[in-house]
């Protein structure tokens, strides 16, 4: 398993970390696939598109009104909807890999969803056989 | 990683497409566990009951209710809908194989998941292994 | 793939299934991570954190919101919200592994997901190697 660190600045974000998991594949050697794996449980991952910037805006939007920040939790942190949020979008993605580079349709990159930011991240790699 | 192609004719809809993974997926020698990538931003693919299909009506009826279609979006396009409901869903599901076969629940089949169509899409599959 | 079986006591609960997974995870002998698949329609599994028990109860909260039992739904079965939420959580979990062990972020716990009990239950285990 890989570690790799990143920093968010926004209490919801989500960071195109695309290159930095493709630079990691690479170095994996003959993997069929890639396991990026978010070890926090206030954050998520996600393959969407990144071509329009608005897309990912309108994504957190639509995840902040569905789990608004306050409402009346029990967990008494304030973070509750980072934590449903992080369970909704999900904490693993496995992406294929085609010699050696992320296998990825023309539109899709990998974002690192913050939910309860900003904080300093890791993201961990490990590679899968074929 | 193997390319299959489908059509939709809905703007939502989900494609029972466990027959065409199971075929692609007997074809991949030894393998574990089956990847089943969608490469879109727009579509998901998701594990669920086939019996009874008020069950995916139900269940895009639920998702179309929480991500309505025209919402004061910031995405020109006119899909964010999609996009959240693509990164709901998920765009990769994991199966693992027993003898080459699917190794699924009883009620257990694999959807195409649809949210901005109808359209021509692909499927990619690809072997993990043990 | 290793079948392991619990029950659950709740229509809607989320059992802490850590212990369970590393223990059939420690028998698999030299995988990169192990394939958690829950084979049925009405559950889920997910990551999330275990130490104040609040914040699964919160998450359950936000989905029951989010998705009512009872909303004119098509399927007769009555359970149609716990399929909805089943598909919103996902039905499988790869979790990488370090020496044999589950590599888990240090707040991170594996919870099998219930939305429609008190059943009795399965939960299939694979390795995937590197």
């Amino acid at each position: 398993v890989r570690r790799l660190t990143l920093s968010t600045d926004r209490r919801e974000q989500m960071v195109d970390i695309t290159d930095m998991v493709a630079a990691a594949a690479a170095e994996l050697g003959d993997a069929a696939a890639v396991l990026v794996h978010v070890p926090h449980t206030t954050a998520a991952v996600t393959i969407n598109e990144g071509y329009d910037p608005a897309v990912v805006d309108d994504v957190l939007g639509v995840l902040a009104r569905l789990v608004p920040h306050d409402d009346g939790y029990r967990h008494l942190e304030g973070n509750s909807d980072s934590h449903a949020k992080a369970i909704m979008v999900g904490s693993t993605q496995l992406i294929p890999l085609d010699d050696g580079g992320l296998a990825l349709g023309r539109w899709q990159r990998v974002f690192f969803c913050e939910f309860d930011g900003p904080r300093s991240r890791e993201l961990w790699i490990s590679p899968v056989s074929a």
